[in-house]
């Protein structure tokens, strides 16, 4: 295993440690791995938490800042974070209009961010939970009960974070973020394993000619092994996928090729236009994007695509300023 | 080798594709493999030309746009543009107060640069090419006279288009670019080669415990290879042989910590605490910094670490906004 670390134990820390350092824009307790904005709460806006095991930089940590989060709070890789840590979290942005809680739906995460929110409702706090499924690759996957949460994410706390920051209530910014879950599909692929720092070797095995269709966000396994093919037919396995779930016609797009964490910006924009001429020729319309590496999987080579169907409102959200390490625009 | 591309011949057209589609702030002339920005060049400001091989994503392409290159060629994978196609940028973006030719200092790029300056000097435009050579590696590598151009061009990029954009003639905008350049120092380290595409296998082979001290950005050898170790002791050899060469105590510093391209973004904030721990404890003070992937080498692990000595007239530039894909700020 080569990975640029110290030792398997201090990666998270150490990476919290960076982040600090060259975000003045964020505030990082290191101590309780909380991520939050620098300057506190802002009265009467409803705080926007999420999190979930590291490794998948930049989500969740890199989303911090105006117009999206107030809070992460980022587990040991691949490992859920603790109660008591999403609690801080909680109390950390609460300013009095309550917090929602944006939860990927993995059995770990779930449960947890349960218990934080019943422990922040002792003390006083709405908590709201909006739990991700997006994914339509697999149901009941490893570590999941029904469908995996993954891209969707992304735009899920980009869209609600903008309403939270125009003073909608609670049950309003709840409202709008399970609604772009709702309209959100996605689907990915493997060309090659990740390498959990902690197992030091990697999480599955890959012919040098196979890819995994369905891969998860932690390399659990997809729908099936296949022979590595074109990046045209791997945009139709995924896009077929999408659509045979939800349909994507007449619509206005919001599409995001993401890469896994290891495959060069090249490819993705090379799977982008792959990916728009699919859509475009099934009588669709890519109205917004995004290509870059947003939900990864340490340094696993592959992509994701996830696809929301646009209404005027969400279009407005989506392009509201945002001011975020990794998400920045209009402002 | 598995890439998400259809074929090693149209990954860099169908790339450029998918720049097109996804960003309407820029032009891309795909037949001539230009990227200007869109709405044509602005009368009377510099205008900034950039190009070399592709496959350093996002660098040229990602950094066109307000406040920072005009147009980028991208010639074939690790392949320099041209000069018909630096002539074609050029004229693009000449809006009759000259152009500047940011080249990084590889011997096809320089000649290529040379022969578009004289050809778009025989067309009435003047042309002003500023060489980067910042990387202290190794002299005279493999492509090279001199040292290698590496991530003190984003840099370059950045400053000077800074200047150009507030209206400064083509003599300060070329001088502020060689300040930057003559101010910057790079050091790179691989943990794994990268795959060319039409080479179909890895450009070197590296153990599975070694690394490549001072690696170039297409794979060219470094200094050593040497047994691989912790992030700490891989920012020591990059910054010991950095302030070797250019002192670095008591002044303010611009610092990127780059990713090769397979490299995940959690390894490289862990890198830039190392490398902040590091100049802060030789006297120096990171004042500003860029953390991710800005200049990579197709999917190779790994990073390097560039250092700018800023001046107040530096950081005010570098500190101007700026609305690229890639590098987006305070617009």
């Amino acid at each position: 295993m080569k990975k640029l670390i110290n030792s398997p134990e201090t990666v998270v820390t150490q990476a919290l440690a960076g982040v600090a350092a060259a975000h003045p824009s964020l505030h990082v307790d290191i101590e309780n791995k909380v991520i939050t904005r620098a300057g506190g709460p802002k009265n009467g806006k409803v705080g926007l938490v999420s999190g979930g095991g590291s490794g998948h930089e930049p989500l969740h940590g890199g989303f911090v800042g105006y117009g999206m989060l107030d809070a992460a709070c980022p587990g040991e890789v691949f490992t859920s974070p603790v109660p008591d840590q999403m609690l801080v979290a909680t109390k950390a942005v609460d300013g009095g209009a309550g917090v929602l809680h944006v939860v990927k739906n993995y059995t770990g995460d779930v449960l947890n961010f349960q218990m934080a929110a019943e422990l922040a409702g002792d003390e006083g706090i709405e908590v709201v939970p909006v739990v991700i499924n997006d994914d339509v690759a697999v149901v009941d996957s490893l570590y999941t009960a029904g469908r995996r949460g993954t891209g969707a994410t992304v735009f899920v706390e980009k869209v609600a974070g903008a309403l939270a920051e125009e003073g909608a209530d609670l049950a309003a910014v709840a409202a709008v973020a399970r609604e772009v879950n709702d309209r959100s599909r996605s689907f990915g692929v493997a060309l090659s394993s990740c390498v959990v720092p902690a197992a030091g070797k990697p999480t599955f095995e890959l012919g040098d000619s196979e890819v995994e269709l369905g891969i998860g966000i932690h390399g659990e396994p997809g729908r099936t092994r296949a022979a590595h093919t074109s990046a045209q037919e791997l945009a139709a396995v995924a896009l077929d996928a999408i659509s045979d779930d939800m349909p994507i016609d007449g619509t206005d797009l919001l599409v995001m090729v993401n890469g896994m964490g290891g495959t060069p910006l090249i490819e993705l924009y090379l799977m982008f236009n792959e990916v728009q001429k699919y859509l475009e020729g099934h009588g669709a319309r890519v109205a917004r994007n995004l290509v870059g590496n947003y939900i990864t999987s340490l340094e696993m080579q592959g992509f994701s695509v996830t696809v929301c169907r646009l209404t005027d409102t969400l279009t407005r959200l989506w392009d509201a300023p945002v001011d975020t390490p990794a998400l920045r625009w209009g402002r």
